[in-house]
Parts: C-alpha cells; structure tokens; sequence
C-alpha cells in the first residue's frame, strides 16, 4: 500500500488530493479482492476498537461500516441515538468526548445536523469518518460511487455524470459534486427548480433532463424524500415521475451503455422505473458491494495508513 | 459429521428428509458436549459472517441464535425493522438483496407475515434459517422441542404428543406438527374451538382436553397471545384457565412422568399452573439449553455441513 | 494478581471487605497499563460470554461495560428491555433464568427497580454485577469515583469527600457513601432539603453548601434529574443554581486544588459553572476513562479472580 501521508479524518474531500484519493481507491481494489475470497477476514486492525456512532438511524450505512471494521478485525462498538442520553440533555460534545475517554480509536459519526463531524474531530483524540451529516456530505457514498464508475468505465477523466433528483438536500450530491471533479470528471445536476440549490460547487445545475442525461457516461437518481412534498417542496408525485423519473426512453438520451446508479433505499417506481433498476443497466446492488470494500479501505487509511 | 448432503435453507421441513433430520439431531448432540465444557467456543465458522434479520421483534430467540453463532466463531450482525429502512418505504426484498450484496454468509430470518423466508430464499444467494415467520412456521424451536423430547424419553417412534392452547396462531405448534411425525410421534393438538385451525397437517385435532392428554407421553403448552382476547377469538381468561390450563392434576391424566414443554415466553398461572411449570416435570428451562445446541447445529448443516 | 477469594457477586459493597476493596483497585491499576497499550486487548476472558442486561436504557454505563469485556476477548451479548419481552408480560426472573439457559458466564444488570439484583444472584448460577438499580446502588461508578480519587489524592485515608446534590434519588451517592469509608475516607453528603434521604449509611448530612465544602479533599456533584422539578421535590432550577451550582467561587472554600469529580452525564451550567467542568480541576473525563480499568478488574474478579 501507499506510503504516502493522508488526512487524518474523512470529513469531506477538501483536505484530499487527488493522489491520496487515487491510492485509496486502489486499497478498496485490493480489500474487493479480500472480499472474493470465502473467508472474507484479514487481521488488518487486530486490537483496533471503532465506534459507530449514529444520532440518525441508517441501518443499512451502520451494517456496511460494522462489516467493514470487522472484516479488518477490529472491534466495533455501536451507539444510536435512541438509546443515548442525548435525550437527557447532553450535547453532541459531551457524548462524544465520553467515548473518546473510553479508548475508541476511530469514529464512524452520521448526524442529522449538518457541520457535526467537522466540530467532533476537533474534539477528539482520534480519527473522525463522516457517515453523512445533514444535506452537508456523505463522502464514503461518494468514494463507492467514484469506485464503481470507474470499475465500469473505466477511468473518470473526461467523463460526464448528470445526478438526477432532490439536488437541494442531498448530502450524496454535494459529495459526489466535489470528489468527482476531483478525478477529473465533469457532473451535471438536474432535478425541479424547487429542489435545486442555488449552486452547487463542483456542478453545473439544469432543470432540463435531456440537456442532463444527453452524452452523460452515466447516471445516478438521487432517493426522493417523500417528506418533502408535505412541506411544498416538491411537485406532486405523479408530476415528479412525469418529469423526472428515469426511463428505458430517457436513459437512451444518455450515451449507449451508460450505467445506472442509485445511493439506496430506492422508492420503487418513482426515481427509477421498476424493470430498469433490476436491468444490467442498473448498477445499484454493485454499489452496495463495493461499499464495504471502499470503507475497508477509508478505515484502514485512517487508522494505520499513515505509516 | 455426516457426510451427507443437505437442504441449504431451513425454513420448514418439506425438504428434510428423516434421515437428514436425525443426522441433524446427531450434531446438536454433539454442540451440547460443547456447550458442557468450560470454555464452550468452537473454530467450526471462523470467518463466516450471519446476520440476524429480525422485522418481528424477539430478543430471546435472536440471543439464541447470535449465542450460537458466536460460539462457532462466527461473526454476527444485528439488523431489526425498529431500526431500519424498512420505514422508509425499502420493501422486505430490497433490505435483503442490500445485505446480500454485503457479503453475508447466512440469514437467519423472523418476520410478523407468513411465507416472507420462503420467497427470501428465491432473492438471496446465501442460505436462509426462518426464525418463525406469521403463524407459518418456527423450525428450530420445533427442533429444540423435538431434541428436547428424545433426551427425556429416548425415542420419539411411537409417542402420542400432545399440543394444547392456541393451535390456530400457533406457528410452534404448525411445526411440531410438521416435524415430530417425520420422527415417528403421534401429534394430537388441543384448544378451544375458536383456536383450532380447519385442519392442522401432521395432528389429530380435539377440544376435548382429557382426550388429548391421555396416554400422552409429553405435554406442550403454548403461549396465550392475549392480544387475541381482545379481538373476541379467546373466551375470557378465567374461562380458558378453566377450561385448558395444564394443572397438576390434569397432567396425572397423562403417562405417569410424561413431561411438560413450553416454548416461552410463559404467562405464569395462565397456561400452566404456577407451582407446575418449575416443577422437575417441566422441561421449560431444559428447553432453552437444548436451543443453542440445536441453533449450532442448523448453522453448522447449512454452511459446511453438505461437504 | 491476589490469591485471595473474592464475592462471586457485585451488588454492593456489603460482602467485600477492605483487603477485597484494595486488591480489586489493584487490579484496576493493571487493567490501566493494559489500557494505556496502543493495542488495548488482553487474553484474560477468551471463551467467556457475559450479557449486558439493562431494563432502564444507559448507552454510556452499556458500552462502558461492553468494551471493558471485549478488551479482555470476552463475547458479549446484549439485552435491553426495550426490544424484550417484558413488555409481553414475562416477569424479570424468567428473562433472566432464560438467559441462564443459555451458558451467559456473567450478567451485568441495570434495572430501574432497586433491588432486582440482589433478588437476581439467587435465580441465576452465574455472577451478577450491578451496574445501577433504581435508586439503590451503582456500584462501578464509586468504584471508578474511588480509583480516580486515590490517583489524584494518593490514599482515602482521613481524607474528606463532599458529595453534593440530589442526594435522595441517587445511587451513586449511596454507593459512595457506603464504598468510601471502607477505604479510610469521610463522607458529607450535602443537598436542598428536600433532596436529602432522612439519613444515609456511612455519611453525614448537611443542606449548608459551605460546611460541605469547607477542607474537602475533593467534591463530587451529582446530575440533576430536571424530571423531579416536575414533582415538586426540587426548586425552581435558578434557586439550585442559587443554593448549590459548584461554581469556581465556591470550590474556593474547599481545599487548595481539591478536585472536583461528576458522574455524567452533565447539564451544564447547572450542576457544575461551565468553565469549571472543562478546567484542570475537574476529573470528569478522567472518570469515563478510569471506569474501562475498574470494571475490566471487576469482570476479572468476578469471572476468574476466585482463583
């Protein structure tokens, strides 16, 4: 591996360069080879502890980082809102330096307020991963969405990506806006006027699907929040699909064979048109996969890679 | 071990022939001298991942199992509904086909609707263990009991067992049922008329309780789901305690010793008279013990025991 | 380590005499060099399985717990009562004797009723220690309060402690009160009338904050439970603050650098002036760390420590 020196924490991309992304994404290659393997196990971090610690619940992004840590033979301790004493009134801080005193050697933090892990690693002793924060970012969704497009096109340099969707609180394009440039693709947002940011750095934005989708390399639906209709956020449901659903016919705007991605949990039908999320097209459960190799590899990096 | 081969799901016993089951019976015979010693960890699954899918909750049987996963080596990971995406509209297919694709080696699977591990089966790479799904099916309690049973009287050939309370919403009793037969018992299921099913595949049915118990060479009392009372399916609680609960008294109808089996959680002085059910006639807490050795033995048949 | 014999249980201090006391401290001392280890893991409980047990919700005490086994390669399983089935009427003696059945090597028990644990050791085969029930006794947390009050004061012999607060509705004081004084030390407990018990074991009372304070060797603050404003046992939360917020002021009146403990989680600004609680005199976070080694000793002590 490496032995170059790399960010202590995985907030969001602004400390990382494109070398350091670059070496990371070639551990996650070598973790998806440990992943091929029938038993799936290396002592990478024996006598390591890292703490899941989630005030938002995501079972599935918990799962994916636990497996991940214990493939590597860490030890893994989970705390979740629900059963924290936050709801006895202690802060973020308070909780979080608790767990810091208790030896933890790496946090896995996803928060339902934007800018918490950006506060938490000044904090703590010990290396802080972004599990998602607010709409702010969700950088290990970036990484196994960089990983995967690269492992079907090939590289990204050149590469156009239109993300299709709730543009305005997703923290999986805000991530995704910043890495990919970063690897030298070009990413195009597009979803309704109402649920676009006023810009979005590393993106172009459009309201226009075909101007979107057209020569893209690929795409990736964004999950559609349903709670935002009730605010008036969103078109009705039916508009949105008319508008914005990926179809067999929109995605042949795209260039031939462009892929299909999506962060998971779809809502089957709307973003994505039912037989296309399970076609060849679609690289969703790929995703899913790649996620542990990816976060293998962010763990691994934060923890010893530095040597 | 027996070097024959398998179903690679258990998720009831349609597939399992006599031979396979007794062969099973056999390994949880073995995990129980495990299970004797002091230090009772075996190598058997280092390296193998299980998870837990657990959309009903039930911390006993999902201890029992993580307990059995554990001591083989094995690594578990939890993922309950309270907790999931499932909330967020994902479909019971999606969360499984997303774990899937995380690399897990078996599911070990209770839902609250009936059939869902069987089509899990169709979806899932890995082999599938129902943990009890509706009123369908609960196999290895079905086995623990039947384990339970041969430890107490030798054989099961030839035994009359009788099942008595709620048959109807009893997937205990539909697997006892299903399994003691095939191991040569004689079944007969006992309750009130409002709990008795049309038909129960595998067992003679009967209100009559002295009919069921007599010349019974074991008693099983099932839980008394409360919540039934309220939807008019249950006479009052003093009517069914008159009618069916398993008094001292009443089991001397039965063969002298024959004992008394419960799959718990029981509701004291409702389905089994107080003083009875930690009397040495009740093998409730026997029970228990038996189901880690027979949870090892499962997981062990279905992830390497078809070499 | 010591030959002595030691009580198989932790539910108090009423079994352990002092000689028992000071060689679990030492203990603890060694527990805190393994700590202090980049790899924090020793071979002490391989092939052991305790279970966490906690019918009143505590992530802190939980995980506490939880890495303190794990750091000596014991498997834990946990059992909390939200997902239990106490709600389905099942009494805390047949979840625990389940659990029994099961071959848990020790139990770790928070409940919110006092004195379920002292009923507990007579159901179960295996040790219990109490990790906090109702208002009774919370035993670790004075032992960790005592071992970071001999790191920082050398020895408890004739020195004073000030405990100051909720008095009445805390475990933690009485655990204290009763802990300190077999090692040599004076207790005075100090608090609002209405929240002082009529008399405690092992300390005197007193509602004068200066009396408390003055010559104590070191003051430890309680957190406030806000619920018992509700029902009128408290004063308005200003009127505490008023009478009994340890500010910098007033721990002026105790000794030169006596230092100033809380058992978290803290309201800030309430219990404690909020620069205070992140100064050098407060051993708060030093607290959290020391309670890893103490209940890593007591786990030691309990399961192998007989020896």
């Amino acid at each position: 591996m490496s032995g170059a020196t790399f960010p202590k924490h995985l907030l969001d991309f602004q400390e990382w360069e494109r070398a350091q992304l670059e070496s990371l994404l070639e551990t996650a290659q070598m973790m998806q080879e440990v992943l091929a393997r029938p038993v799936k196990k290396v002592p990478a971090l024996t006598g390591f502890t890292v703490a899941t610690v989630f005030f938002e619940p995501s079972t599935r992004t918990r799962i994916s980082f636990e497996l991940a840590a214990r493939r590597m033979s860490a030890d893994v301790v989970s705390f979740t809102s629900s059963a924290s004493s936050t709801a006895k009134g202690e802060t973020y801080r308070d909780t979080l330096r608790t767990l810091d005193q208790m030896g933890i050697d790496a946090y896995i933090l996803r928060t339902d307020a934007a800018g918490v892990p950006h506060q938490a690693h000044r904090w703590l002793q010990k290396p802080v991963i972004n599990a998602g924060d607010g709409w702010r970012a969700h950088p290990t969704q970036a990484l196994l969405d960089a990983f995967t497009l690269r492992e079907k096109l090939g590289s990204l340099e050149g590469k156009k990506i239109a993300i299709v969707g709730d543009i305005l609180h997703s923290r999986v394009a805000r991530s995704n806006a910043e890495l990919l440039p970063r690897l030298g693709a070009q990413v195009v947002a597009c979803g309704p006027a109402t649920l676009l940011p006023g810009k979005l750095p590393g993106a172009s934005l459009t309201t226009k699907l075909r101007e979107a989708l057209e020569e893209a390399d690929a795409v990736m639906a964004l999950r559609l929040q349903k709670e935002r209709m009730d605010k008036g956020l969103l078109p009705s449901l039916p508009e949105y699909i008319a508008g914005y659903q990926i179809t067999e016919a929109r995605l042949a705007w795209a260039k031939p064979e462009a892929p299909l991605l999506h962060p998971g949990p779809m809502n089957r039908d709307v973003e994505i048109e039912g037989t296309l999320a399970d076609s060849p097209r679609s690289l969703v459960e790929r995703q899913v996969a790649n996620g542990q190799a990816v976060r293998m590899a962010v763990l691994y990096h934060v923890l010893v890679g530095k040597r």
